[in-house]
């Protein structure tokens, strides 16, 4: 199968292409540049573009037979600042997307959505994919619309949609800048000897998953007809303090964090649920999350 | 209280004006074109301009305490022919408006949703407003996107927020042109001598609730200090099979309606839970359908 990875060259889009090529399929990615964080695979063909230029994405698409769309211009943490720009680029950015796949033929597409943030504050947890989408910041309203609008093309122009639900994924090759996984974040602080700063008590807990975990489920799905919403998480919820506890242990630093006011934004207990993915794709997470930590503190070490 | 009435000239908004002076609110209405169903009232200040012209929107905001938001350039039949369109105008531009009231330091909007679309097929009937927002349709979709924005902005930017979910309005200045609501389609082609369709058997059922009404519960609901979500229905079922026995009485025709397949769009039963705005507003539906519809079919004729 010919893919089309969009975002192929970022944190979990290089993972993804990575087990497309395991499982021999061919890979196209188009991206806005080359990977960062290694040299780009002689086997990928890549083509560079935005995905706010149409007509480039379209060009992108012929001949493929499926859509992975993982681009996302804006962040959690930061959406919120300019919810315009992120509807703009994304959610147009998507119905674009599905548009010309409508107009050339081309029905199969998985969605990278998120588990953390279209659920909002849980009645339950963890969270299952039945759970009612009520997300409070504006990353979680897009990818919300964005699967709404995904399920009515399946319904009505004949599109074959699958979305997958990620938790907080971890690894080698994400962005240790601040605005991604706390993990990485912690990792390059200690790297550098600044102090690691703890909104609230430690207590907020998240659901942790390898980028590897979440790149073997969505290369398996993508190659799948399973259509609909489906939670990607270790299914185990972690605590901040337990993960300094692993981050301590991992690098052999006393850690000493710095406390500072909980974010309004934080909800308690995050953790999903990963029936739906275990029971159609025998899928589930391998990857222990002090093993995990270890890798990419090495991954780190080593740039 | 000063209020801006958005899309103020429209079959809804026209009857929001009525009320908003009825309680000695000063109005000043914002729209496309004047009302074409009666003469402009004196006593209201008209400014004409689109809805996506954002500079003319910040300056019809100037000097009003509250802002009523009636406009979707979209119906719910037609928004899923182009939903990039139905973002761009009412998800981006609502966006626009959010942030110039913010801008201006102008707190309270109403937004005015919609019950028949917003819940997608009901889990339970009367749908009560902590129901899941499941749309599918585009209509819906965005629906669904601005009341999460209304509430984002009101945790995080001091907006003062509050959704009315309309079931089926009707009554009289409704167009009927086919694209808005059965009951003034089908007192229309009754008039003309038109046979009525129905898509379906006739049994699919929604709550019809006379404009008046609801524009009663816009104009409480407006200058209260009430946020979130409120259902403005009825509370009442009725199959179209009842409403053209209905229109029957009415109009003194004997109707042989011609049944076609029915539409995967259409939810079998559709009423909303209306305790809460009873609850908080003392607000219930007081037209009686017959009675209301009787009104409607006077209007039109004198047309």
């Amino acid at each position: 199968m010919k893919v089309l990875v969009i975002g192929g060259c970022g944190f979990i889009g290089s993972h993804i292409v990575d087990h497309l090529l395991a499982q021999g399929h061919s890979v196209r990615v188009f991206d806005r540049q080359m990977e960062r964080l290694r040299t780009s695979l002689p086997e990928v063909e890549y083509i560079l573009g935005s995905f706010g230029d149409h007509m480039a994405v379209i060009d992108a698409l012929a001949g493929v037979d499926a859509v992975m769309h993982l681009v996302s211009t804006t962040f959690p943490g930061t959406a919120d600042l300019n919810p315009t720009i992120d509807v703009q680029d994304n959610l147009v950015g998507t119905l674009g997307l599905l548009d010309a796949m409508v107009g050339l033929g081309i029905a199969r597409i998985l969605f990278l959505s998120s588990g953390g943030t279209v659920y909002g504050p849980p009645d339950i947890v963890p969270i299952p994919e039945s759970h009612p989408l009520r997300p409070i910041n504006s990353y979680g309203i897009v990818k919300t619309a964005i699967e709404h609008y995904l399920d009515m093309y399946r319904r009505t122009r004949g599109l074959s949609t699958i979305a997958i639900r990620a938790s907080n994924p971890y690894g080698p090759r994400q962005a240790h800048t601040g605005v991604q996984g706390v993990i990485s974040t912690y990792l390059s602080r200690i790297r550098e000897g600044q102090p690691l700063e703890v909104w609230g008590d430690g207590s907020v807990v998240r659901d942790y998953l390898h980028v590897s975990d979440l790149a073997e489920l969505c290369a398996l799905a993508v190659a799948s007809d399973k259509v609909g919403a489906y939670n990607a998480g270790s299914g185990q919820g972690t605590s901040i303090r337990e993960i300094i506890d692993i981050l301590s242990d991992v690098t052999g630093a006393p850690i000493e964090p710095v406390y500072k006011p909980g974010r309004a934004i934080d909800v308690a207990r995050s953790i999903l649920d990963v029936s739906r993915a275990r029971a159609d794709f025998g899928w589930e997470s391998r990857v222990p999350l002090p093993e995990g930590i270890a890798a990419t503190y090495d991954w780190m070490c080593r740039q």
